[in-house]
Parts: structure tokens; sequence; C-alpha cells
């Protein structure tokens, strides 16, 4: 199960070294976003008491001092790498330079081939809610070739994904999708000091194909379950087919489960009654990259569709979300869509 | 919601000191299980990979490298405290001098008045299915008056818990019931040295009283709700009245989360098809002291009665459980025994 290469030295032989247009990715870019992992983790382990700092970031939510905290050392991370010049986060959702960037946006963003140039689109902190109990919570971040992350493919655009998970170790899942390279999706046991002494635990992450040795589901937002006589049907489907329970609310230990355990489905469906809440920028398209690298499936399930194949022209779009082996994805499409 | 008062300051304040019949618990005892808790983040922390050790305990469960370093944790700590007489653990569960006393029993075990003799039963590590994805888990302490737990009455006998939470953070839950004083739940933040510089961050750990901002629920062994009707008929009710779907799966951090929370019910039910599994002297008789002491209510679902009501006579001994909020464990009992 665990091999314990150096997460450096992992990157350096999985990644064609040859190709110019990817070296800044992997030589600074991913592991400033582990060097953040790791920060957030201190800042989180040194929280004795999470308080509400009593201002609300632009969409409205509550701020504990442990997000403001977490969106700097992300901030600060991504101002030692040159190769970044965009960043915007849930926190902050305005696309803006990174660092201190002498113009934005650059001149050859438009222009991949000649500047190897990235944005980095974040939730510092995902998991408010399961922090006062000390439940283990998450960092999503999507880094997106060129100036922008809106109005940008992100199937062809957001090229690599991170994961970070806060528990009772700090832990990281990683998806590389370079076009022309294979896609890569492992697991990091990150480090005190970041990128420098994390090292890769298992260089495959992959859902495993059928028969399951157990099956797993987490529904969220179960009560819209109450209204919604499709959802009620496919959690009666899984009790009736004796799938294990594993839900924390939160997203990202949530989806690391079904990657670690080889199987398990994820449904955040949207009904007349609830709404769409997850972003697709600072949620959703990190994790589809994550999933889809791992060999399984995230889609709307509003639509059916891909979550990577639609275009984000906001920064608050949102949507539902299924994912995780890709015929459990299928099962719940159908049943929630009739 | 957060005073920050030294542990060690705490237990001074808040517990009589005037009565030497439990000097030692507050002073050596309690402080030595916080130790461990600390030692066992610590082993929690550094252990990049988790495996299987080939071995099995006494009950045939599987053992991972990080349940032997827990129990040896524990077992180190109440090394160092005399007052403790005789320890016995789920890794281990036959009871045994702890350290080098001398005599064992001590002559004086049946005669509390004259010696301040102590019995530790603990479960070092709960939640090894959860370990992998790094999803938090915990520790279960019970300190019992005497030179054994078997045979004595909970209610009486057992004087205090210990919950230990590994997550982002290290924190406890940490409940006193002496005879003749006030019952005190509280939560502590622990801690990278141990007692010594862990803070209490909340002094009175209660159930809120209703009406409820929030309800939760955390059904365990759901599966079972397949061939038992009444347990279906309880889950379709807290969905229907849109309580929040909580369950990690992580006996410690389950019933925390109620503990944080103000409100919950945690549901282990027996059924037909699925037998008890939760050990009452490791987990279940510490859970339901914490439970009562915060407010709440802590059930044998299979008769209705107090978990703390029936001692055990061998170490191990099975029941289900269903505690949290007492309006919502009397719900629970009404509504699966029929």
């Amino acid at each position: 199960m665990s091999d314990t290469t150096k997460l450096l030295d992992f990157l350096q032989q999985r990644v064609p070294a040859d190709d110019a247009s990817h070296k800044m990715l992997c030589t600074t870019v991913l592991p400033a976003l582990v060097d953040a992992v790791a920060d957030i983790a201190r800042v989180l382990r040194a929280a004795s008491a999470v308080s509400q700092v009593g201002t609300a970031n632009a969409f409205g939510d509550d701020q504990l001092n442990v997000d403001i905290s977490s969106e700097e050392a992300v901030r600060k991370a991504l101002d030692s790498c040159s190769a970044v010049v965009t960043a915007s986060s849930e926190e902050d959702p305005v696309e803006k330079p990174n660092g201190c960037r002498p113009e934005w946006p650059p001149a050859h963003a438009e222009d991949d081939a000649r500047e190897e140039v990235y944005t980095v689109a974040f939730d510092p902190l995902d998991g408010s809610s399961i922090i006062a109990p000390n439940w283990s919570v998450g960092t999503i971040l999507g880094v997106w070739r060129g100036a922008s992350a809106l109005h940008q493919s992100p199937k062809q655009r957001q090229v690599a994904a991170v994961l970070g998970v806060y528990g009772p170790r700090t832990t990281a899942v990683v998806a590389l999708r370079i076009p022309g390279t294979s896609p890569l999706c492992f697991e990091v046991a990150v480090g005190e000091q970041g990128a420098d002494d994390s090292l890769v635990v298992r260089a495959d992450v992959k859902f495993a194909d059928a028969p399951f040795k157990t099956r797993y589901f987490a529904p969220a937002n179960l009560r819209a379950a109450a209204e919604d006589e499709n959802y009620m049907k496919l959690v009666t489907h899984y009790i009736q087919n004796k799938y294990t329970l594993r839900y924390s609310g939160g997203l990202v230990p949530d989806v690391v489960h079904a990657l670690v355990k080889g199987h398990g489905v994820y449904v955040s469906p949207v009904t007349a009654a609830s709404k769409a809440k997850l972003r697709r920028l600072y949620e959703l398209f990190p994790l589809a990259l994550i999933v889809e690298c791992a060999g399984g499936k995230a889609i709307d399930p509003a639509t059916g569709s891909d979550i990577l194949e639609h275009a984000s022209v906001d920064t608050d779009e949102r949507a539902g979300l299924v994912c995780g082996t890709a015929e459990e994805v299928e099962f719940v499409s159908k049943s929630l869509l009739g």
C-alpha cells in the first residue's frame, strides 16, 4: 500500500522533465501549495479556541479566525511563486494579481507557449461547521494554466489540484493532468516543514473495480430528502443494499474517504427546496479533477453532465455534486434525474 | 464560549481540595491520562503510513501499528501513577497490576477509606476504520475507585472519564463524578507537553435545552435498518423532521460532536442480524459517564435501562448504545423497543 518516495523526487520521476511547458508547476507551484497545507496544519493545531472574528466574507459567510489565518497562509506561499500570476479564493473571490507581479494581466498571458503562467483558485479552509468538535477539515486548491480561471474550459485549463486534509496527521491528495502526459493522482504525508519533508505514501490513488469489498455512501444535505422523493428513494436503496454510511459533513474528508477506501459515492443534490451551495471554482472543479484522475466520475446532479464540462463565468457560480466510483455516480444520475 | 484556565489550576479550583479521598485523582491520575492523550497525538501525527502489524488483539481485531503505540503510551503514563493499582484495555483485556506495584491486589483495596486506589479501563485508539482516510479518532479512558472495575457498580465506582480527540488539534472531554461533589464535564485543549500546558477551553460542557437551533443525529450500524423496521422508521423520522446528519463512524468524535454542539443523538442499535459490538468496560461506561455529567442520557437499546446501571462481570461484555440529548434518547428508546 505504501511506498515512501520524497514528494520532490516523485514529481521529478513521474512528470516528464524535458517538457518546459510545466516545469515551474512541478518545481515551484505544487511545492508552494504543499507548504501552504503544512502552514495551515500548524495554524489549526495551535488554535485552542476557535472563534468567529465578527466579519463576513464577500459571500456573507461568517468568518472564523482560522479561516483568515488559512487564507493568509496560502497567499503567503503563493507570493514566492513567480509562475502564479493570478489568485482568488472563497474568502476573497476576486481574481487579482498574485504578490508583487509588476504587470497584470501579464502581456503573454494569452500565449502559453511563450510563458508558463498559472492562476490558483482555492478554498483555504472547508468545513467550518465541524471545526468546533475537532473533526477533520480540509483545503481545496485548483491550478489553472493562464492568467484567469474564468471563461476557461476546466477540462483543458485546470492542470492540477490539491486537497489538504487536517486530521490526526496532515495528508494531501494531489492530481495532475497536463495535456500530453498521463494523469496522476497520489497521496502525500505532509511533513512539518512542507514540501521538503513530505512523502508520497500512495503513488496511485485509484477507485477499485467491482466487486467491491465494502460500499460506502455519503448523503449530503439529507434534509432535502424530506421533500424530494427521488433522493429519499436513493437513500433507502443504500440502506436496503447495506452500503456503509460515512458522512462527516466536510467536503474534503468525505471525498478523500472514498479515494482512500477505493469506493464511495458522495451525493449533494439540488432540489426545489435546497439550493446549490458548492462553488464551482473553489470547490467543485478541483474536487472533480482529483476524482477523475483517480478513475472516478464527478457530475452536476441537475444536468447529469460532467462538472468539468462547464466553464465558470464568475467566481460565485454554484452547483450540486455527485462524485466517486463511476458506476455509482451513473446510478445516482439516473435515480435523481428520473 | 471559552475561558482558558490552565487544566491543573482548574482542577484545583473546581474540586474541593480538603477531601483527601480524591486528591491523587486530580493531582496525578487525570494529569497522567491527559499526558497519554498528548503522547498518542504525537504518535498519530508522525504515522505517515498506517499499517497492520499482522497480529490480532485478544478479541481477534486486526491490530494497527498505531494501536500498539497508543496502548504503550497509556501504559507508560499510568506507570508514573502510584494511585493506579490496576489497568486493562481493549488491546490487553485482562486486569493486571499497574507498573511495578509490589503487592496486587493491594491489601487495602477493599477499603477505600484507608487508601486512595484506582483502576483504569481504556480503549487506547478507537476508530481504526477511519484512520487511513485521516478522519478524527479518539481514546476512551475510565477511572474506577478500587482495585477492579469488574463486579462494581459503574454508577458509584467509575469516578472519572476522559475522551481524547485527535483531529486538526488535540482536545479532550473530561468528566468527574466524585461521590459528595457536583459532577463536572469540561473540554480541554491538550498541549504538546500534556497536562502541564493544557487549557480548559469550555468549563461547562452541557447539552442544551429545547428549543434546539439545529438537531443532529448519528445513526450507527445503519445497515441494520435494512432488516429492522423500527430502526428504519426512526431514520425516516429524522430525515422527515430535518435533523442534520453527522456520522463519522468514530465513536469518540461522534459523541463529542453532540457534546460540543449541545444537541445530538447517537444510535447504535442491536438487532436480530447485527450483534452488540461496543464493549461496556472500555467504551460504553466512560462514554456514559461523560454524557450523564453533561446532562444527557446513555441507555442500552436492548432494555432501555441506563448503561451505568449494569455492572460488567467480564471485560468482553458488549451492548448497543443510544446516547445524547435526554429527550431524544427517550424517543429512541420508545421507537426501538416498540
